[in-house]
């Protein structure tokens, strides 16, 4: 260890924020252990990306909007990365054509490897920096840029998924941990919550993303939410008794949806005589009647709402909910690449660790929000169109990421993410 | 006049509904008069419907949810109109191609006119049947029927302008008024409200769509609102500025949608040298200034707002903000097809006669909503995701069909309604 | 009659050249008399026109290459015209977009009808200039006009066909006349013809396309050729034998259409229980049996001809056959707008006036083919591409138009046309 | 060595066949050396296919054909390849959907190649069966395999050449010879063909593809073709006269498609201020005047074509011209994966070497072709519709695979493969 490697160490053990650094960066490089380098380069839809990209691309926001304009003397290995790893930040130029980044052979793996080690060698030289002139905005970024990596990380076991599971010979690239006692689904239970002028937004000390501000009063009437997820035996009842067929059900662009891509069931489900199938990162499985749902879109789950007699949330009403509840739920309780059952649901359950939770809410500002000046402001407030707002987190979700305030979003016809049902009613107000 | 004709005549003096009926159904024959028979059957898009499809459609409705059900003895003239004139109700069986409208040059406009003259006979024999077992549910859906056929009113200047416009021949179906005093326009001026716990929906006598209901309160920061739309010449600013090549102004939907179909400017500007002509009812006409900027998409309203500072109105705001006012408003003041200047701005002007007013809200249910059962309950609800709420009313919006609470809803990328802009800012609270 | 229109008259009387145009322009009036107003609209698809399009564009032909550049004094009615009905000449300028020709409602049929005046009334002082310096080309250029207005009278018919049959009341713009002895269907026989060294193209005189020149050698193996078309109970054998749905007879191209289209039989043929019914422009009628098969692409011809066990003539096959064959043919023998049984097929049969019928040829140009210079060199050349050769005529080809040399093309995925199969084989050289 | 390994070594040695075998395998790894693992999964359109794939298909030719059918104890490594690597059989079942090869990352390019070596020691173990009483049919079809291969070795230059070339960095994957003289183009030179009956297709011994055959006479004129290929300056001349930009030069569907795909130059020049770069699978170079113009349509090559004055060949003509000249002319002279400039133009040059040359032949049957049987059946006869006839062969074409009768077909519109010109013109028949 050379002597600056040596001194780097030392400060990083003082500072818990090239601690995060590291860890974040590091971590994106052991879930992807596992893979064949074939799979690195898998694209199968403009909206996922491949592997190779988010290590490249988590590490461009890094270089980008930390090196370059603050640690003196630094020299990118290769000028063309600021266009083929930028996502979608106008504010810093064109970009490659995003359907097409599976077709990026070169830089090699080994390459992108090297451009990590040369940024995160550049990270942690600015990062000991205590004294930069702009060490706030240093920071900030950082932690914005850990926060954007973790995002990538949960990102890359979807995309993944997705890419693979168009492969007729079902790839597992994890192998399902042996043992597991079968859990049984429960019956379904409600939690009541009061209504009234409620705060809604991030109000707690760390991190938060801009849309997520700023706090604000929401009025709401008295509501109900289930204590657990639609599991998949539920749902198959609602397949099973045509509710694919079966326009009431439906938004009218959810039913021109259906249509237009021929859904039967959710996205990884697969008919075998009378059964299904699922597609999961541990390969084709039967599908499991206590697991919860998953990998439907936003329409699936508001039909299915609409069919079994309730609706969704809004994302109000899953946020009061659940800071009403205690505070030890942020667990998953398992550390499966698969939505579990639980067992119990005499409280909110599958909150944060198994599957995303669609809310009926349109993905929008909050009142009296506003972007962030330049390139950075581009990462959140420009989406606020046409999405749906999911809450929770999912067993992708990376450890520490998510809160009871985190705005998830994505167009409800969308279905590759982790994505699930948590069902909600309102109760009359006395 | 035969006896049973005079009798019928003699009731409907005496019955307000029948009354209301046969001058809804009138008016829809009377917006038509100057059209040639070859215009009847344009239909530019599948967004659009011809001119004699809008009068079938109507007629549809009042055959399908009142004469089949409820009229004894009632026989259609052709029972193939059941699909053909069906625009979306799943719940009465399957539609003629949307799309294809257009080519339905049989059953001409004369036969047509003959089916709205056997179905509004069929009416006035049903609503002459003031002791009918179902004489609520009658009444109920005739007063449906006559907005739905305002709606369709609307729809039909709406739709005739898109389908015209693409004619080399610029055609004027009506002739614009000589005389007309020039109005300069005014500068932006504002006006404030309070925030706190506000009603909203609708709280009156009389009709409203379920979508307004159910009445509920909403919690609002306190908020200001310009007293007039945005005119022409301010919004012309805009499109020197560069706005339609800067993606910095627009959502990642409307900058991809601005690309995509090539937009550079309204729908109807056409570029003539250094200035623009605008396509209007009364066929090619210079651009004037101090108009109202018309038939912009909402993407345009958002992208133009966030240029010029300020924001769009969520319809809260415009709810509480218009109910504030005094009540003379909703007479536009001028019966011209096209928006017009205003002259003063005191107050909130341009409400309800000019331009539709795109707000920042998805289009969604009121807390509690329920949408009704039968195909009748697809009328709405099934809208609810996608879209945005527009609030006010235009030139081209029947006399009496809009109010405070009405909700208006179209994609934010759809430009050929008579749409506008309105801004709001926020409002520091003390 | 004014002296002028006398003298006129008398000129045209003894010119053959007047006469005909005259005839044909009297044509295009006579076969669209039965049609409502707003047929007059219609264009399904952008590979068809609506009637009033036809009229006007075969008007723009004579305003367009004979007056405007050689009768002093002419003055267009609409400059307009010029772009709004000019098909596909690239030489003469920019052209209103195909596809949306349906959406012309203005210029209105009446004013078509008097633009076809003006111009039929400048034709008529054009023609009788009997010395003007350019009477060659005038003339040449008129028997041109007379034979594309021929064109298009015959896709008259059958884009009117296309368009109507997408109407649930499926409109008859004819009425069928009564009586019509039953022909029944023969057993196929065939003619067989010597190979050789064979001159193939136009050799008589009066008019022939360029694309039939120059006349040239062309060497032929021996082959035969079925003596009358397929009918429709033999293409029904195919349909029942799963031909649509077996990839074995299918050029691969043919099959990736019939997989995208969804085809499942001819275009108007529609299921009814065990057996079809047909669309005709008489309306809606059982399949006859006895009838040619119509409305076929070129890849079902070629799959039937595939599963028959024969093949497709080349065009060469099919003139030099024709040719060997008495020369009292060309009459279709009926007047109907619908191809007719044949009730003896000793020679060959149903030439011209039932249906067209596809070659296994490229539509390409003839050894030492030159395209003429200007706009009117656009006529036929840049077609050469990627269509195939169709010969013959059809029953809705209007007389004197085709002859034996007659070359007509279309895409071997195109079905509006009424086209039908002969057969072909090879037979041994002795 | 083991014992059964020498044996069929040793029989390999006296076995032209098992020789011919064992090299074109090799040859296909040995192309590919140079490649990162990364460029093995590239496929940049539906028509294109990764390298991997390439080997794979290839091995399942031969495991399909051949070892399937006719060794005695063969098992398949895995049953689901049959459906991932058959092409386009459907003789021999559905198959993966070809637009998603790129998305195999498993099997892993390891695994492929053991997957060849077994196929391979199954291939070695059939053709030392001298006495298999399906002997003679094992023969042809290994030939047939062999050929095959070849035609995917060239494949896989074109292809890789098309997904390298989006990417940024424009990747090398073959480093350019230094040295090498530049050779000044030297004008054009024409030779002159008598016309008269002539033999064409395939009349040698050895392999030839069904669609060479039957051999079969050909009327001809006389004519004349250009001494070698059109060079990328003269082509620049096209380019910088307006060529396309002016519909006149173009046939129908060549302009359409220069509008729609917004065609400017050959598919791989990039202009760069007033010259051209060019792609090339040596990285990007300055465009070379003497080089022949590479990488054109069919439509290019004949607008080009019509601009010079001259046009494109028949495939007949070629053949005729070809055979008459000297024997000597297979070799390319070079051994570079790029068109070479020609320094002397007496006779023919650049025929089989450098360029594939664009006819105006549309790909169709010879006089009395037939399909084989079976699955085997589909490989030429089901393309014979809407593709141009190419003749002669490219720098990346294998050594020993074409000859004068060699028909290669590609769509008018495709550009990816080493497509060039060569002019042709007729001659007065004196």
């Amino acid at each position: 260890m050379s002597p600056s490697a040596q001194e780097a160490a030392t400060i990083e053990e003082h500072d818990p924020l090239a601690l995060a650094f590291r860890r974040t960066r590091d971590h994106s490089l052991i879930i992807c252990q596992t893979l064949e380098l074939e799979d690195f380069g898998l694209q199968r839809a403009e909206f996922v990306s491949p592997p190779k990209w988010h290590l490249a691309h988590t590490t461009w926001f890094f270089e980008t909007f930390l090196l370059k304009p603050f640690l003196d003397g630094y020299r990118t290995p290769e000028p063309r990365y600021e266009e083929m790893f930028n996502s979608y930040y106008n504010g810093v130029g064109s970009q490659y054509p995003r359907h097409a980044r599976g077709l990026l052979s070169r830089p090699t793996l080994q390459e992108v490897r090297r451009y990590r080690e040369l940024v995160d060698a550049g990270m942690s030289k600015l990062l000991a920096q205590s004294a930069h002139p702009e060490r706030a905005t240093i920071e900030e970024r950082c932690r914005l840029g850990i926060q954007h990596e973790m995002q990538h990380q949960e990102l890359f076991f979807t995309d993944l998924k997705y890419s693979l599971s168009i492969n007729p010979l079902a790839p597992a690239p994890w192998a399902l941990p042996t043992g597991g006692n079968e859990i049984p689904a429960t019956s379904m239970a409600w939690s009541a919550f009061d209504g009234g002028l409620k705060e809604i937004g991030f109000d707690g000390h760390g991190f938060s993303f801009d849309n997520e501000l700023p706090r604000h009063r929401h009025f709401l009437p008295p509501f109900a939410l289930a204590n657990r997820l639609v599991t998949n035996g539920e749902f198959r009842e609602f397949v099973e008794d045509g509710g694919y067929t079966n326009p009431r059900w439906w938004l009218a662009d959810g039913w021109a949806t259906v249509q237009e891509e021929g859904w039967e069931a959710p996205l990884y489900w697969q008919r075998e005589g009378d059964s299904f199938l699922e597609y999961t990162l541990y390969g084709l499985l039967p599908l499991d009647d206590a697991q919860p749902v998953c990998h439907v879109s936003g329409y699936e789950a508001d039909a299915y709402a609409c069919w079994s007699g309730a609706r969704l949330p809004t994302e109000q009403e899953w946020e009061v909910a659940v800071r009403a509840e205690s505070s030890a739920f942020i667990d998953a309780g398992h550390n499966l690449y698969h939505p579990q059952p639980t067992g119990h649901a005499a409280v909110l359950q599958q909150l944060f660790g198994d599957c995303w939770q669609w809310t009926s809410s349109a993905y929008g500002p909050y009142p009296g929000f506003r972007t962030a000046a330049g390139a950075i402001g581009e990462y959140n407030g420009k989406f606020m169109s046409n999405q749906w707002v999911l809450r929770g987190g999912s067993c992708v979700t990376s450890r520490g990421h998510v809160r009871p305030s985190y705005r998830n979003f994505f167009y409800p016809r969308d279905r590759w993410q982790f994505s699930g049902i948590r069902l909600a009613h309102s109760v009359p107000d006395n």
